[in-house]
């Protein structure tokens, strides 16, 4: 079976996903697009926190435990930092430091935020592409109890405490999508758009706020497939459900469907999770979810391939 | 015995002295001036290594064996760097990293040099005053057989292998010497004015280099006492010796005291360094001027103040 499968995902969960279906597809015929959103700027350096986890993820460097950050890492930089009286909130480990000083670097030179990240894939041995969503810059930020927070204060700084009304992805109106994936999905023939089972309204959402991406999802000729991030209707990681509920959204599958509306061919849920009542202009297919094996994730990449060639009617 | 004293020094060697005075005189009773020739931006980070190796050797933090560098450091994000295909030629260690990432970060926001050396010496309880020599930037770059080079491609990433024919202290000529210090020198009855035993070329003159350095000391009313850094014509550490032969200077206690000459009042040298003709208008005083342990910089510290007082007529 041949053809490029194009992935859009945030952090943890949609990492694991990208290496499933990295595992499972041929080389180089897995391109991922990275949310920005969540990128900020933290004691002059310029961290990509969605990028970096595909890259870790995808470079087997993926911390085993955490999820997130450098296997292996040690913490002689936050303890120094600490006794020179820094800012320690956002923990920053020896081994992910490299990543965010050459990119700062890197930057600071010129270079988008795409060349960067192509640079560090290959320095690193990994096979698919990872493009950021876009070279521009977008900031999410949330609209709460306490006033308008950036990301990483409402998400790291305040654990996700604070009620949120609202969501703004700063910059997205204007930000162009990287060339690198709008290409791929307005021209070439793919054999599928997976949806990673990441935060829609945290992860997914920035991705589709920059100009033409729905449009284009949307007219797109090859299947576009989702997976929800939740099971047993809470997320397994991050404040997904507790998020959606407090804007108005119905915390589960249902909800999740709702958020892709127009987009979407169909939506893979854990079996639990299925609706009694569902959105028909979707299919649903039930599958296991949970990826805690890289068999697991391999699983889940080949039930999402599977789900996309029946829908192609290959 | 009560009254400042006002020492000038680069790194290693002279950071030991500047550790033995502190601890033979009364807390708050000593000001380090640091050279800050050999600052320079290395990916993306400001570092300043005389004003570190000062830093942490007063802050007990000095790895012992290296000199510079922080104590019990470990390399993760070299390692990691190097992965990325980041450059390796200066070794930054984790913990040594957090002084650079602070420092930079700080100095984007505005922050002076000199105010970010005295936050991080109270972070780290050093008594001592540490001030680099001008908050304005001044660059050795050194005329080789290779062309102009930048200090530390000469130093780290040459090994001081070209040959030197000049010395430029860039910036130098319109850099204002920080006020902490030049004020110290013109209104405060001091105890000693101390040159450290520091490479004259490469680590005093850059601060002698500051307008109006050498007449202020020329003029101060204190003693002004000079330490050798060499021991039978070698400097223990860095290119001293070979420097001053390449630059027409004599490799010896002659050539130190005709660097200084005008400025200082004694030289102590190592016995065995005693010329046989010598300037005769200067004091010459032998002392051991080999610091391997705590109890010999507090010797020398010593020596180096009895000097002075006695001149002084105390």
């Amino acid at each position: 079976m041949n053809g490029r499968v194009l992935a859009l995902s945030g952090g943890v969960g949609g990492a694991k996903l990208a290496l499933g279906l990295a595992r499972v597809l041929d080389a180089g015929q897995l391109t991922v697009v990275a949310n920005t959103g969540d990128d900020f700027v933290h004691l002059g350096l310029s961290i990509s926190p969605d990028v970096d986890t595909l890259v870790y993820t995808l470079a087997g460097l993926a911390d085993p435990e955490r999820g997130w950050g450098h296997r292996e890492e040690t913490w002689g930089f936050m303890e120094a930092l600490a006794r020179l009286g820094g800012e320690t909130w956002f923990r920053l480990g020896d081994r992910d430091l490299a990543m965010h000083v050459e990119r700062t670097h890197r930057l600071a030179a010129g270079e988008p935020l795409s060349a960067v990240t192509d640079h560090v894939r290959r320095c690193l041995g990994i096979a698919a592409a990872i493009v950021p969503m876009s070279d521009d810059p977008v900031r999410t930020r949330l609209d709460t109890e306490c006033g308008r927070l950036d990301f990483q204060d409402y998400f790291v700084r305040r654990r996700c405490e604070p009620v949120v009304r609202g969501i703004v992805y700063q910059g997205a109106e204007t930000a162009r999508p990287a060339q690198a994936w709008m290409q791929l999905l307005a021209d070439e023939p793919l054999r599928a758009v997976v949806i990673c089972p990441s935060n829609p309204l945290l992860s997914i959402e920035p991705i589709l706020a920059l100009p033409g991406v729905r449009a284009a999802l949307a007219a797109c000729a090859a299947p576009v497939i989702a997976v929800s991030p939740l099971i047993g209707g809470q997320a397994l990681k991050g404040p997904t459900a507790r998020l959606m509920r407090e804007l108005g959204e119905e915390a589960g599958a249902g909800g999740i469907a709702h958020r892709y509306a127009g987009m979407i061919d169909a939506l893979l849920v854990d079996a639990g999770d299925m609706p009694a009542a569902r959105q028909a202009d979707i299919e649903w297919i039930a599958a296991p979810i949970l990826m805690d094996t890289l068999r697991d994730r391999e699983l889940l990449a080949g039930a999402v391939l599977a789900a996309a060639d029946r829908i192609a009617g290959r």
